[in-house]
């Protein structure tokens, strides 16, 4: 594997988790059974990809019509590929079993709130001083953070970024997310594209925690050169949209799955193309399968997230080929 | 390598670290160049096996004659093997940028004090928690914790059990260790052998944190029938002792250096035999190279720790030739 064939060439993927209060809001996540499940989902995503199992997490977070976390799909490919994991708290607020490194410690506030991320303009500078030292030779960015769409896309109106989200739901709530981001930003006193060039103010005002290491994470592996992948879908658009603004221009590539791209309600590629981002998309071909998970997907469920777009795109640069991976994930699902 | 031949054996390294006031009396160990060195030496170690290289940590560590620590080789087996590691933290006391699963907060006090590890209960109970539930189909557990190898002298005192100890120095203070240890089973109210039996009360009373968590871990991965191999030197025999104290009869191996097991000041072979230990010494073959590290080696500085000897023997295992593990190790030692 990469280890033994290049000894120098490290693949290693740096997983961002935190929670946000945004996610308690009705309707508009569908990462975990229920709320109270859904305050476990990052801490239990990042157990199931560092460990293959859930240890300190109560269970495997499913979608309420029994859809399995993306983080199945990225452990399976993890079992193949065995990259490197780094998981970042940016702010859990529950305990987990899996090895973090910790870089902020609460969850951030409901975005309907005055300030969402008060310390926000710290988060990203940790984050960066982390990404510029970590001494990846490539660096794949993910995320776990229920109703992390929804403050990406109050973030990117704060800035003046136009970008339509995707939904881990089927239906995209898009209508119920347009009026809590109008709420958010009316609380905060902002008008829409009011933060342009100000990426910490939006954050603070109307982002999470974890968008705020990922952008500041991204922006030190870009000083150090390192090549950079944002696994995901709309939200690391927004990441991309926050680097923009913080004057950092350098190409950025996004990894994410086909169910992002081509999900008709969010228009990534549009987006992309605003924002100077080359999309990866690597399609796992799960309508050959049949089988729950690949069914759930198909469905247009959870599509994205926990750096799967990013795991697949790993496997695909590794030779691994997506039948391995596909009879993988069946048998990770059956394990669980 | 293993995650593709084989995807359901995961071999994995618990490395734990933490710190004890004891390291900073004078003259007891080698691990740093100084005491505030020495404070750094656990998190630069599990940064350096987990990146590569330091992060946060001032530098990587070196005694006062410049001996790298054996992490340095752990790294390099590390970069041939890939296996997974995870870092328990003990008790650092210091920031890290390493990912860790933390089971303990504090650094132990000096074993002259009444109380060395007034938690050593719950951290015993914490880490056989986490060692019962790690999923790993085999874990080496190994430790990094300064002026380790007088505390376990003094755990085994306090239990009882006649184990001869080794040192990071070339000459062992075996003297100077013994008064310390004499001092500390005084100051705390026993008499040598006195805990017999009493595993969790000797801990609280002469331990360190590391050992508090490594005999919990290693209860726990056997009690839930982990492959477990303990890496280092006469900590993990006191770690063995400590079970056996517990009431914990299952077989044990223990993974160490010839460095270890040849050291005359040290009669491992036979305390491992008391306590019905299999010793698996894999020899780096150091006598056929030039240069600092195997030099300073061979002289008979640093020996053991930071899973040196487990990395060894899992390079051995899979069949990774010694001969690519002392190039690895001059490459590391030269971009330091």
């Amino acid at each position: 594997m990469t280890h033994d064939t290049n000894e120098h060439a490290r693949a290693a993927m740096g997983l961002v988790v935190g929670t946000t209060e945004t996610a308690t809001i009705e309707g508009i996540s569908a990462a975990g059974a229920d709320p109270e499940a859904m305050a476990h989902t990052p801490a239990a995503d990042a157990e199931l990809i560092a460990y293959g199992d859930v240890l300190e997490a109560p269970a495997v977070p499913v979608s309420p019509s029994g859809c399995p976390t993306p983080a199945l799909v990225t452990r399976a490919v993890r079992d193949l590929v065995g990259f490197d994991l780094v998981t970042i708290d940016a702010g859990l607020g529950v305990e987990t079993a899996a090895p973090t490194v910790s870089l902020g410690d609460r969850a951030g506030n409901d975005i309907r709130k005055p300030t969402a991320v008060p310390d926000a303009a710290s988060l990203w500078e940790r984050g960066r001083r982390y990404g510029r030292r970590l001494p990846a030779d490539r660096l794949v960015l993910a995320e776990s953070v229920p109703g992390g769409t929804t403050t990406a896309l109050a973030v990117s109106e704060a800035l003046g970024v136009d970008l339509s989200v995707s939904s881990s739901l089927p239906e995209n709530p898009i209508d119920r997310k347009r009026a809590v981001v109008t709420a958010a930003l009316a609380t905060s006193g902002y008008s829409p594209g009011e933060l342009a060039g100000q990426p910490r103010e939006a954050l603070a005002a109307v982002g999470d925690p974890v968008l705020a290491v990922l952008a500041g994470t991204a922006a030190g592996a870009l000083e150090s050169e390192t090549d950079l992948l944002l696994a995901g879908g709309t939200q690391q658009l927004a990441v991309v949209g926050l680097l923009r603004a913080a004057g950092i221009d350098q190409p950025v590539s996004v990894a994410t799955t086909p169910f992002i791209a081509e999900d008709p309600s969010a228009n990534v590629r549009e987006a992309a193309e605003r924002l100077g981002v080359e999309v990866l998309v690597t399609d796992p071909g799960f309508d050959r399968e049949s089988g729950t998970v690949f069914e759930r997907y198909r469905a247009g469920e959870a599509k994205e997230g926990a750096g799967m777009g990013g795991a697949l795109a790993t496997a695909a640069r590794e030779d691994v080929s997506m039948e391995r991976v596909r009879t993988r994930i069946a048998t990770r699902y059956e394990h669980l």
